[in-house]
């Protein structure tokens, strides 16, 4: 998984890195890391055993956790460069949430294998991304998604 | 979460009860348990505290699994209904695979808090249904999802 130099998620603001899916800040977390990979974004992740299906099977709902944070991390990485930052360059990125959340399972995920996730990232309005998103399983497509992602607004979750 | 009595998920097939959500037979997993409430269908879950998106808040992911669990779930108890089972009569009720999961991110999620995840089941096809689901936070709707849920066909996953 170190194929990803400089992933997003090790720039986000350190209060706001403790996501279960991809804060660096979450011990018991997945993890996820997402970078640029030419004009996409990459995600790769091996699950662990116990999110299985049934027995040799991811479990849907960590592909769902997968896509949207790699979806989330791609808008990041877009807006990031459109405003003129790369990720290794210090500067804190923005943060987004999900909006909405789409997922095709098109084929049982084999377990033990390194998924690859890649997103292509549409800007529909300067605060709004659609991530059009496919995971990869031994260069067999098993899942698509789509991720809108909206950017997180000042003060969020701060009621 | 002892409300629910008789989980369809109780019910499963052993060999088939493995799922990282709802498998009773995985020790890590959350152990989702879905069953009626009249003519909807019910989960209730508090998520623990590493699910967390940012401090204080549930995980996108989290809420993800949850709906799509309760959407294959709910598929099966409307399923062995219309062939004339309850769960608690013993008889082995049918799985189901996502073919599609929808979820829309409506509110941020407080943490501590049981989730309320209710579903109407909409059948489509003998062997498709579609399950409309609703989470309730504090009785608040912080996410609303939609699963296309198809009967899992023999020989799933035994490539």
């Amino acid at each position: 998984m170190s194929e990803i130099k400089h992933a997003i998620q090790d720039y986000y603001p350190s209060d706001l890195a403790h996501c279960f899916g991809c804060g660096r800040n979450n011990e018991l977390g997945h993890g996820f890391r997402t970078g640029w990979n030419g004009d996409e974004t990459l995600t790769v992740y091996e699950p662990p055993e116990a999110y299985t299906a049934i027995p040799g099977y991811v479990y849907g709902g960590l592909l769902a956790s997968l896509i949207d944070c790699h979806g989330t991390g791609s808008a990041s990485l877009a807006l990031h460069r459109k405003q003129g930052h790369e990720p290794e360059d210090g500067v804190e990125p923005p943060r987004f949430v999900t909006a909405e959340l789409n997922v095709q399972f098109l084929k049982p995920t084999p377990q033990h294998t390194e998924l690859r996730v890649t997103g292509e990232v549409e800007e529909v309005h300067p605060k709004k991304f659609n991530v059009h998103t496919v995971v990869y399983a031994n260069n067999d497509i098993v899942a698509k998604g789509l991720v809108v992602a909206a950017v997180m607004p000042d003060g969020f979750g701060k009621a």
